[in-house]
């Protein structure tokens, strides 16, 4: 057997997130079912992480086990031209048997867009969420400068979460904005449920004038979900980069 | 009467162009009958030109005869509640009677979207020719430098063009690159049916090596559709931006 890892881009609009679900539709199942097609072999994808309906990818990293011998630098090009075109691959390698895309990751970087002007950029409407409202930046940049470093993120966490511990690390985190537009990028070893969303839910808040910093600071502080701002649109958001160590 | 001039923006994926035309689906006619819901008169836009079909617009300008008493100031949301997702309209404002959203432009912007790495970023595919070739960036842009200022360009029209003079002033043009994405933004006093895809179908022949910046000069002053390089794809354009004297 062979581990082959691939590197893949998505548009989420179309589809009921990543992974596999009764309801059927999903990025997984598309890509399982072009992997059939060219291999005639059933293959069972591992992601980084799933990723929401909705929800983009512009890097998102997969791994999977298969007998098939087709040169690893092949797999890129016989997959695309087999594959609708919201989904791509971007690059394919073959990896250790121990590699598992989400196990062995070390870093996850997440983008999330807002559009802030009156009338929404048509030609970026499936990617940022428009919020037509004036917003104060040096506040939310200050906010989300309290959320950098390891902190215990339940109030940032669906309540949904199975996770055992909610502890995680934002290991960088900036907030860009460009003619009304924003875009926020946040590495950190690894994120809660709907993490980003809430994150950016509370943000808008800080924004518009409802909180403050130091209301942030207490928010994540009383590791609560209920003190936090709601949860983000899907659509603003895209998994941006997964690292390893290799 | 009042002269209602519009700045509006559209994907042009789904239409057959801009100008109304017996096959139908064109924004003209969306944008018309919207205006009819809105103020139940039958109204003619002007535009500042057609767009072919797959052609989109970031700003592309309108003007109508209306007498609906209307504020200016509610014409864009009013009609943005009644328009499809792929046509916006970003502002309104009442010029004088003599305005001519074609007659009255002094200069235009047109960008032309080029993706040449190997696979296309997905979140872009409608907007980007995907051409995935190594390209002479700097001899591009020699050739680019030699179409700047006034010029016959029928080697740049199509055959098909009804103009009485085809001497148009190119202001100015630049080829911008960052990862393998190449925008031309080109600016004139006004193009030619085609012209700008006509020029970017011969600068990919002098990226690709096939031709030089000799060889540009030579096709434009032949005057000769059939020296040129093909029209590139539609997808790629956009109505960049319409200038006016006011």
């Amino acid at each position: 057997m062979r581990n082959i890892r691939m590197v893949i881009s998505y548009v989420g609009t179309s589809y009921h997130g990543f992974q596999t679900q009764p309801i059927g539709n999903t990025v997984q199942d598309v890509l399982e079912q072009a992997i059939v097609v060219l291999t005639g072999e059933k293959v069972n994808i591992t992601a980084s992480g799933r990723t929401d309906a909705g929800v983009h990818a512009r890097g998102q990293v997969i791994n999977f086990l298969t007998s098939s011998p087709i040169p690893v630098h092949r797999w890129a090009l016989a997959l695309n031209s087999r594959l609708p075109d919201d989904i791509s691959v971007l690059r394919a390698d073959e990896v250790p048997l121990d590699f598992h895309a989400s196990y062995s990751a070390k870093r996850k970087t997440y983008r999330y867009s807002i559009d802030t002007n009156k009338f929404a950029d048509i030609f970026e409407r499936y990617y940022r969420f428009h919020y037509p409202m004036p917003l104060r930046l040096p506040e939310m940049r200050a906010a989300l400068a309290k959320l950098v470093g390891q902190h215990d993120f339940t109030s940032f966490a669906s309540q949904r979460s199975t996770k055992r511990t909610h502890t995680r690390t934002v290991i960088s985190a900036r907030l860009d904005e460009s003619e009304g537009k924003l875009d926020l990028f946040i590495t950190g070893d690894g994120f809660l449920y709907n993490m980003v969303r809430i994150i950016v839910g509370t943000l808008l808040r800080v924004g518009e004038g409802k909180w403050n910093v130091d209301d942030v600071v207490r928010i994540l502080a009383a590791k609560d979900r209920t003190k936090a701002g709601p949860t983000a649109m899907a659509h603003g958001l895209m998994l941006w980069e997964v690292e390893y160590d290799d």
